[in-house]
């Protein structure tokens, strides 16, 4: 197989890989040879009771995630935890639809679920770490709904969650705002059913779907206030152009509808017969919901009303007026805002 | 020409219709023999000073405006005043792309702005009705963006102003979801530049066009809270086929683009060089400037910064969790709301 010329080691890495063998998926498909994706920072302590797990958005890979949000000085220091970034399965580094052979790949690729993903995490921190215990489970959007999952699922083993921007139960609403991402890419005629040649054939719908993320990923107070022009960009069209479409139009059209669908049907109720409250009440870890307070997707209400839920929970907003997209890091008061509270849960008993 | 299967009398009349003539536009076109549909509900009276003006929104007509904003009993009451109701040019009643023959029809119909809507207003109601002095003038989205161009470009004539879930000049994220809806329309193969042969060829485009409006056009309260039973629907999908593709899926596409254009460029500030804060000051209408608590794209927070901006104004917000297409009326809170502040304002010294 030729190198990818984004999903790869020089723009993604360092990251290491894990096969844990064949991975049967809760709609009934099998990833043959599933391999994760990931990179760790800092040592695991003797205990092994240091370790951080961050899982990644739609979209996103383990570098965003590093360099956003893992540093020196930062709550997710690599001095003090043993961080394991992992990639999300379909996200163009761990096992997806574009790097998996004929004919299981492409369009073939078969359903992924969050529950999959959270399945195959736990064989790789259990397997190849021996970590019995997480001191957090942190991410944002995709992120949140794995973070939840973990805690719903493995209760035992997650001792804090910081689900931020996401929630356990994807709305009504969301669910139709994915489905609007999913037709902009499938509705054009290049992407030939997923039978495309090369991502950049499918360029229209990728330019489709990169501008409404644009509107519904940041907020009608971003561009209001032209920040914009504050990150760099001389006007909305060059922002469309070499932001958004520069991060989007690169990415292979049937990987971002592998999570996209994943993102649609996130729903931790799955393990309750459709309760929430009973499945957030099997939550033990100490949870600090954090949805950003002009998010247009995963709104505060909504991240609200599931906190309510989680016995042993907190609820702290974000506030930026950088709405979802926030989570990229462009508002250095967001990142403060989170590194706060995420060393106040890393400092609390739990 | 044969009768149009949904612009008809029989859908949206009775109406009647007057020919301005040939109207040079702002963007340098000229329609041919342009012609406005207007309703007109009560009498004019001896001193011609109870006259209302209700523009139209996108794709709404006459009819709406009637059935849920005027009626016995409403502050929009025939038996006070003499109200008259105005199609906007490109809504497929007045001249629009659609019923305008080759070669100045279809996609070559040309660009129109909502000044030149009010103008072709103002010479209707002065030829044809001789009045001077509006009452009021009133109406929701591209409503309200002619509300606001009537207030500044003929300040002495409006006596009151209220613009619902709209702005003077529109935003950049405005514009940008404006953008994502036409070309939801014209990436349909079918679409054909805009030469397809009937629009329910361009049905693709057609949903796609309706699913966005469903993202962005309500709320995510909305959704969560089952309105969606409320107003009758079983499911999401029932919703979104039989409510939403069913009222935009028979629409022109060319005439909806021609509206669209027209939304994306309102801006009243074009009277004063580019300064808002002089366009606005230039009003002297009483306005009571009325935005939709969880509008999505006309959010309280952009109507409120007009709002300052002009002398003899209040902020009104209509609190209800449809969003901005609670216009439709499908909120009853929402409808008393609103003519509770109309009543006020039409009660008011102005």
């Amino acid at each position: 197989m030729t190198e990818h010329a984004y999903y790869n080691q020089a723009i993604h890495g360092p990251y290491e890989t894990h096969s844990i063998g064949d991975h049967v998926l809760e709609e009934g498909g099998t990833i043959r040879g599933c391999t994760l994706a990931y990179a760790t920072f800092g040592t695991l302590n003797a205990a092994k009771d240091n370790a951080i797990l961050v899982p990644t958005w739609y979209s996103g890979t383990t570098k965003i995630m590093e360099q956003v949000y893992i540093g020196a000085g930062r709550a997710l220091d690599p001095a003090k935890y043993f961080i394991i970034a992992i990639n999300q399965i379909g996200n163009g580094l761990s096992t997806s639809p574009h790097n998996t052979p004929f004919p299981g790949g492409g369009p073939n690729f078969p359903r992924v679920r969050i529950g999959d993903d959270v399945r195959a995490q736990h064989k790789l921190i259990t397997e190849k770490f021996g970590i019995e215990k997480l001191a957090l489970v942190v991410g944002g959007s995709m992120g949140a709904q794995q973070t939840y999952e973990w805690a719903v699922r493995y209760p035992d083993m997650v001792r804090r969650a910081a689900p931020i921007a996401g929630t356990a139960k994807n709305t009504p609403h969301d669910y139709l705002f994915a489905e609007t991402l999913i037709e902009a890419i499938t509705s054009d005629p290049a992407f030939k059913g997923g039978w495309y040649g090369s991502p950049l054939e499918v360029h229209q719908g990728l330019r489709r779907h990169a501008k409404m993320w644009a509107v519904m990923g940041w907020s009608t107070e971003f561009f209001q206030q032209d920040r914009i022009k504050a990150l760099g960009f001389s006007s909305v069209d060059d922002f469309i152009t070499n932001f958004m479409n520069g991060y989007f139009g690169v990415m292979e059209p049937n990987d971002l509808l592998c999570m996209a669908w994943k993102w649609q049907h996130g729903d931790v109720s799955r393990h309750t017969g459709g309760d929430l409250k009973a499945a957030l009440g099997r939550i033990k870890a100490k949870t600090f919901v954090m949805p950003i307070s002009t998010d247009m997707f995963f709104p505060p209400a909504d991240c609200a009303a599931e906190q309510k839920l989680i016995p042993n929970s907190e609820l702290r907003v974000l506030n930026t007026i950088d709405g979802h997209l926030g989570l990229f890091g462009t508002d250095a008061g967001y990142t403060e805002q989170v590194d706060k509270h995420l060393r106040e849960l890393l400092a609390s008993a739990a």
